[in-house]
């Protein structure tokens, strides 16, 4: 079966048995990688055009495609031509006319991996538009829900935190809706924009409710910058009323699972006996992650078993 | 035919059986690329030893050397032991005990790849030093234009800007002049430098003169922080005097070609109509250069088919 | 023949027949690169987890990764999630996740890489802890200095300078008092610690006496940033009463070598005179050290011919 598709821009753009597809190629790979000698990308040319610090997702998407024996060239806006004016569209076009056959795009501005779409012929991988979609990262949490409950449908998953500003739980809502699945969410008041539930998520204010009954939680990371403006209090009453403890686990369904995107603010929206512990499946997000990035880059690269 | 050459220092130096030599290699790459099998530099370590931040030229030489199955070190000295106050010969010295059999060098300081090929057996490509030379890219523009012409010799060629600081200018009039192109010169009396005649080419105060009837419009990117010295009086000044517009392109030969060596200051000296339209050669220029750079490589590691 | 060690932390830890078999495998690699097609380490990820800026090192490591046909990530805290306060042991775990099999780690707190020993399941060789111990770095001067003479029991070797900071000496002292040779120690009464006897050296007040006779002297780097606190009354001083000149030097033993781990400060702690003449090993430390990290990666990682 071919992949219709030539970009990865959010999982809101899919079909469940796209994404059903992406999901069954990683899990292929997971029981055999693909050999070297087999190198289904070799040849092709992959730049990661990073526009924010990263380390996981970088080096996550960059694992995934030297595994498929592509060049990997990696681009960070910091030592680049990038502090010389050059537009985002410009440097893609240079890296294209290189030989580039995909971009794996990380950039503050929401829209951005779309706006590239439209302006070269490469495809586009969004690795994170500003509080847009992180697909990938949606993607690997379905993945290891898949992977630990059998099915998506019908689960209910809980999401905590700073919705607002959280790429990472529209890409999820996004793509946990569309394969069936119940999203509530739960997080300070000035941290859950209103209009959120038009998305097809529950709201709640209080945590507790949220987390009731749920076959897992994925706990969103704090940034401790926004504490700097009036968003949170301060970080010792956020993790007294939204932070996951032992005592709240208690209300969720007896065999929930514990996300969190990464990394971890131990202490704060997470304890560590929570996050180290047998609920969590925080590293398998991480090995998950390797896996359906090299099925997304494979898919988008023609390649078809 | 073996190439007789060790480093790769300047244009000034080659002949134009030299030059045409690296241009046929060049063209024959894009013909068809080495097969990853044949693997020409396998086995050999080309360190990019950048002393000046670049994006574009880092990586095309990196996919170049890729192309050829050599392994490539990154070397810039942000992150280095440049702060540790260690010369640049001896850095260079260190990195060829190491096995770095060529070394692609930047530097601020014009004559630094000539001091380092003195100082270590390894080869030298010079990826632009000062304001002095960078040949390849003055190579990727002799392919460019050959490519479109068919030839060089007779062509006239007219470069714009800011011939004082621009290492690209100094290449292309020492590779066009030897080929036998005419090189016609324009640009602020401040930036254009006296006694630049010497080298062959002809300066101009008017840009309207200097492209007429010419084949070729090299645009030079104006450096914006030159602006806070004495030699540009306003970037709206500059544009209006220098920048290359549809009507100053109308003074050119009918088959006239636009070149620059990027990154683009769009509606500063070319208009974003002008660098897109039909007319423009830039991302020629940027795919020509890993092939220009991928046979200077090769040319140099011994490989002579 | 195997390796029994999972990790190469100090040489402290490891017994005269490892080390002899590390070198051993080191001295086969220099008669003979392992041929790319037997990649003996294809498919294994090595990451270069550096905690401090280095160049030298993390190059070193990256070839002899990338000659035994690993992928090779590099990780370093400045481009890195640590700014987001993420703790070492959870950055190698997600690593780990992704599927690290060795970390290289150089970190300023000592015993860092003894602690991810204890975090991870991957191999962990130390690149640097603090002013604790950096043992690759004994291992290649244990094996330039067996290269010259042919053994190391009873020879006499000098290091001298910053001793109370210095990772390099103590891995010295450990690997060559564990091999039979003799250690004697000079530096300023400030920068040698009391109780270093305690590790089988000798500590001299006069650098005349330490190197009396020997057959290796190694110059420590003076760190320039040390000059701001009260260790050095000022490098002149340093250079005169410690300095290693040709007057110097004819106390030696008559085949005397140098030896630096560099980078040198040339005119510092070492004249360029003897740091580029006929004594001087130091190029042949750099060379060795990635046949040292070769057979450490490789032993490591069950490599057993």
């Amino acid at each position: 079966m071919t992949f219709a598709r030539k970009h990865l821009l959010e999982l809101e753009d899919l079909t469940s048995a796209e994404i059903t597809h992406i999901l069954d190629t990683a899990a292929r790979y997971k029981q055999s990688a693909p050999a070297r000698l087999e190198a289904p990308l070799r040849g092709h040319t992959v730049v990661n055009l990073f526009y924010e610090p990263s380390t996981r997702t970088r080096m996550s998407f960059e694992l995934a495609a030297k595994k498929l024996s592509a060049d990997v060239l990696n681009f960070s806006s910091a030592a680049s031509s990038a502090s010389k004016g050059e537009t985002l569209v410009d440097t893609a076009r240079n890296l294209e006319s290189m030989g580039a056959r995909v971009f794996v795009v990380r950039h503050p501005a929401a829209g951005a991996a779309r706006l590239l779409s439209r302006s070269v012929q490469a495809s586009i991988v969004n690795a994170g538009d500003g509080a847009h979609e992180h697909p990938t990262q949606g993607l690997l949490d379905l993945f290891t829900l898949r992977e630990r409950f059998g099915h998506l449908e019908g689960l209910k998953v809980a999401i905590v935190g700073d919705i607002t500003h959280s790429r990472v739980a529209r890409s999820n809502i996004a793509g946990l809706t569309r394969m069936g699945a119940e999203v509530r969410l739960a997080g300070p008041p000035t941290l859950l924009p209103t209009g959120i539930e038009m998305l097809g998520a529950r709201a709640f204010d209080r945590v507790e409710e949220a987390i009731q009954g749920v076959h897992a939680i994925m706990m969103l990371r704090i940034q401790l910058e926004r504490q700097k403006g009036s968003f949170l209090p301060s970080l010792q009453e956020y993790s007294a009323l939204y932070g996951l403890t032992p005592e709240r686990l208690c209300l969720a369904h007896p065999d929930v699972v514990i996300l969190h995107p990464g990394p971890l603010n131990r202490g704060v929206e997470i304890s560590s006996e929570l996050a180290d512990g047998p609920r969590s499946l925080i590293l398998d997000q991480v090995a998950n992650g390797v896996l359906v990035r090299m099925a997304v880059l494979a898919l988008l690269g023609g390649v078809t078993s």
